[in-house]
């Protein structure tokens, strides 16, 4: 066909993505069904008080049609109740909080209300996928800052504290055109949750360049450790920092696609209003229901017990690995869980397909895993640059955000392993 | 502030939005509640086969969690299936058919995939307000072509199909930079259904410009006169065109935000990775309520009560203008008419806002009729450029998608318009 109709740039080249590549050694397994411990989707229902809460929603009739384009009242009240303990002052619903379809189109909203072609916006490795291409959109240019895994990550199992940002190659990061920075704590995938020290450290730097902060903060009802949000560090940063959350995260509906931002309210509306230029507007049923949710979800116990529940999940997973002596990044939050499988050795000849050839060990150890043992995990070379993916072609990602029974299945054949490590 | 936190240019400039204008008309006005006839949402709740079974899908595990970026398998079969009749050949639902956070992220996505900076997009005026800002945000050139209103419009009633394309007009807009058109039929706020005639002549010259065309047919179920579509007008057309559907004008439910796009292989995959990159997927449960919408909508006879059911809404409604000898264009589809007003006098001296001073007479208008008569309306020139806006200041847009007896009061409050008419 002509190039008239060729695509734009922005769409044109695309890699084939790490799903593609996990969904296609699945398919080409004996061992089937395989036990999905990749995408970080959850095995199990959001909690019935929020299920009843949508069905009660879509039996009226305001809940079915579109909601305001900075979202409904209702649900921006929860969040800024929900929220102003947190932040020690009393939140503004219809000024500090907007409501995005799904943290995702949240942080791209954020890009596009802020990056014009050029600007420069900061963001570690490893990173979430998406940020890439949102940040591209506008025209923004990355600056990437590794963490770096701890030292000896091949050798034992210590937390993913010990995952770690050199300040001296942060601050070379910095300069003119530094637009924006995106933190991400808790982690995916690292499980790292950020130190006071660290924030403080980068929010200096931040404030220093005049720099606004895009906290992705997802997994910010899983840590089990103390955990800080930057926007609370002082009135300095509350000012120039975007928090970003999730309801689909919160409240185990990653498919609900209802996420929200906290911010200043010279922020905030410019979010709000690239966000109408996106989506317009966001689900309301569902946007009803979170609602409830943050309602509630204090007097139920819920936040409690999500808690307790996935740290018990991360525990009885991780066991595997103690087993087999295998090292992993404790996580401090969310719930994916790091392993590093230097231990292991990829049979020599392995009849890896052509496109896997150039790929990090990473990839090879993935779809080797998957076809030999039937457990899908995630190569995290795939959230690093080419350049600094040799810092992860050890490791693995598990996500434990399963049904027990599943984990235990995963377990099970992780056993396996056993016979490709060195004694 | 530093202007280094300062917005993006796209979002910087907020001139008021005709929403938000109407809602402080709302707030204004002495009779309460205001008869809402303004936004195009739906007065009454999607059918009940279709909330059931929105509900069911709640109830499961995968149906609460992400769907895959390209939209649920089921979903893609059901409409694949549903359009197959109307595009004359089997459609594949893998390829053929994309998932999109309604018809508007659709729209996004479309433009995203092909639009580079400096390439040109044709649309019509009046247009739906959110193409301009999707449009601009990769970076595209729009060209705007008139839909001229019937001359003797401020005289007599007749069909909207007497608003026309001078094509000689239309034909100067397209050069060797048109990557794009637009088309909207049935038509907001026009009601026009684009004949087999008009859409052979545009379709024409799509193909010797080797243009894209974007069909916004999200009106598609909703027709008074017969309705041809873009894509089925040759092979070549079919390659060429990209159609854009929305689940949620299609059940009543514009709050849901499930919308799709249907087209070939080679178009309809850069769209896809453009959505994924945009909202990475879209609500899940509400997809699985759609697929079993379009599943049952034939046998359950939805779609010919629908159609029924909104025609004799439109019919009702009009009653009221046949009455006051007001001029109306009588929609071919859709469920918006437009009214000519220019029969009704603004009083001298009357007191409107200084924001409204310098827009057009319909926004005036519109202000007058929520203020002194307890009814919201649209004013048209919002959806035209200012150079053209006096093409429409004599009209205003009604929604007619309301319970009757909303219509009714609606109807009876209008009447309040015959002391402003001359006699």
């Amino acid at each position: 066909m002509s190039t008239k109709y060729a695509p734009a740039q922005r769409v044109a080249n695309q890699k084939q993505d790490v799903w593609s590549i996990i969904n296609e050694a699945a398919a080409a397994s004996p061992v089937q069904p395989i036990v999905n411990m990749g995408q970080g989707f959850f095995g199990y229902n959001p909690p019935q008080f929020i299920l009843d809460a949508a069905k009660s929603a879509l039996d009226r009739v305001e809940c079915n049609q579109y909601s305001p384009t900075k979202g409904r009242p209702r649900l921006k009240k929860a969040i800024a109740d929900a929220y102003t303990p947190f932040f020690g002052r009393k939140l503004d619903p219809e000024t500090e909080v907007t409501i995005t379809t799904g943290a995702n189109e949240g942080m791209l909203s954020a890009f596009m209300a802020f990056i014009e072609p050029g600007d420069e916006v900061i963001i570690f490795e490893p990173f979430f996928d998406q940020y890439i291409s949102n940040i591209e959109m506008p025209g923004g240019v990355i600056r990437y800052v590794p963490m770096h895994p701890p030292a000896d990550g091949a050798e034992r199992t210590s937390s993913a504290a010990n995952w770690t940002i050199d300040f001296d190659e942060l601050e070379k990061a910095f300069n003119d055109k530094t637009k924006m920075i995106v933190l991400n704590s808790p982690h995916n995938p690292v499980g790292k949750v950020l130190s006071k020290e660290e924030l403080t450290r980068i929010g200096e730097l931040c404030l220093k360049y005049k720099v606004i902060i895009l906290s992705d903060e997802v997994y910010d009802r899983l840590y089990y450790v103390p955990f800080t949000r930057m926007a609370t560090l002082s009135p300095e940063l509350a000012q120039t920092t975007l928090t970003v959350g999730s309801a689909g995260k919160n409240f185990y509906a990653t498919g609900w696609r209802v996420g929200y931002l906290i911010g200043p309210p010279n922020l905030i509306k410019y979010v709000a209003a690239a966000h109408t230029r996106i989506c317009y507007s966001s689900v309301s049923p569902l946007q009803e229901a979170a609602a409830i949710g943050f309602e509630q979800a204090d007097k139920v116990g819920f936040w409690n017990a999500a808690v307790k529940e996935m740290k018990g999940k991360m525990d009885r997973f991780c066991q595997v690995f103690d087993e087999l002596n295998i090292p992993y990044s404790i996580p401090e939050g969310g719930y994916f869980v790091l392993a590093n499988l230097s231990k292991v050795k990829l049979p020599d000849g392995y009849d890896f397909p052509d496109h896997l050839k150039d790929r990090p060990r990473d990839f090879k150890m993935a779809w080797f895993i998957i076809v030999e043992l039937g457990v899908a995990a995630i190569p995290p070379s795939e959230f690093y640059t080419d350049e600094r993916a040799h810092l992860a072609e050890d490791w693995m990602r598990f996500a434990v955000c399963k049904n027990d029974d599943v984990l235990e299945h995963a377990k099970e054949r992780l056993r396996g392993l056993k016979k490709y490590m060195q004694s």
